[in-house]
């Protein structure tokens, strides 16, 4: 066993909107994105999503509201709840959500991003 | 839903080796820590544990060795491996586990914390 260095990880990619692995915990995933600009509207029918900004800033929108993170703060988005995150510039996030589930739940599509990218 | 601002809950409690629940995610329990000194041997049968460091230095200890944590570094102990926390002064970190998970697992003992107390 040994460390993971989060930003050293983040140092070895530069594509967005495509999360990458770097640990399971039960079965959870703990994955490391970069977004920017807009994602599109889904949600994800069985597991929470968790996003920790590392930095930039990160608004993720709901159909009733948003919610806008900075750096060293995090968000639970509950299963079945319907979001879409927007960012001003680029932004990298830490995110844990069930092992295997995809970057655009149940609404798929173009932006679906390859799963278990290990970096 | 509102950010979780990890410095602010951070700044609201001082006690250690007493983790404060923040979060839930699926049946995990996302909770911060204060540690300093030393920890007893333990391991969590039925979960793996994750420690991802926000300040000081960590050590966790092994039978057959230890990782040392940074800020900003992360590791998941995998359910069933014995292991120790060890400071030199006061370190801060985020965990993640099962719900309902002592931080003694199955060594028990004096050092068990009370279960479930949010911040």
């Amino acid at each position: 066993m040994s460390p993971i260095n989060i930003e050293k990880k983040f140092s070895l990619f530069s594509d967005q909107w495509s999360p990458k692995t770097v640990a399971l915990l039960n079965d959870c995933e703990i994955k490391l994105a970069k977004f920017e600009g807009e994602f599109v509207w889904h949600s994800h029918a069985d597991t929470d999503e968790l996003f920790l900004l590392k930095s930039g800033k990160l608004r993720i929108l709901f159909r009733d509201g948003e919610v806008s993170l900075s750096p060293g703060e995090m968000l639970v988005v509950p299963r079945g709840v319907e979001h879409k995150p927007v960012t001003d510039g680029e932004c990298e996030a830490i995110m844990i959500s069930r092992q295997g589930e995809p970057n655009t739940g149940t609404a798929g599509g173009e932006r679906t991003a390859a799963q278990g990218v290990w970096i």
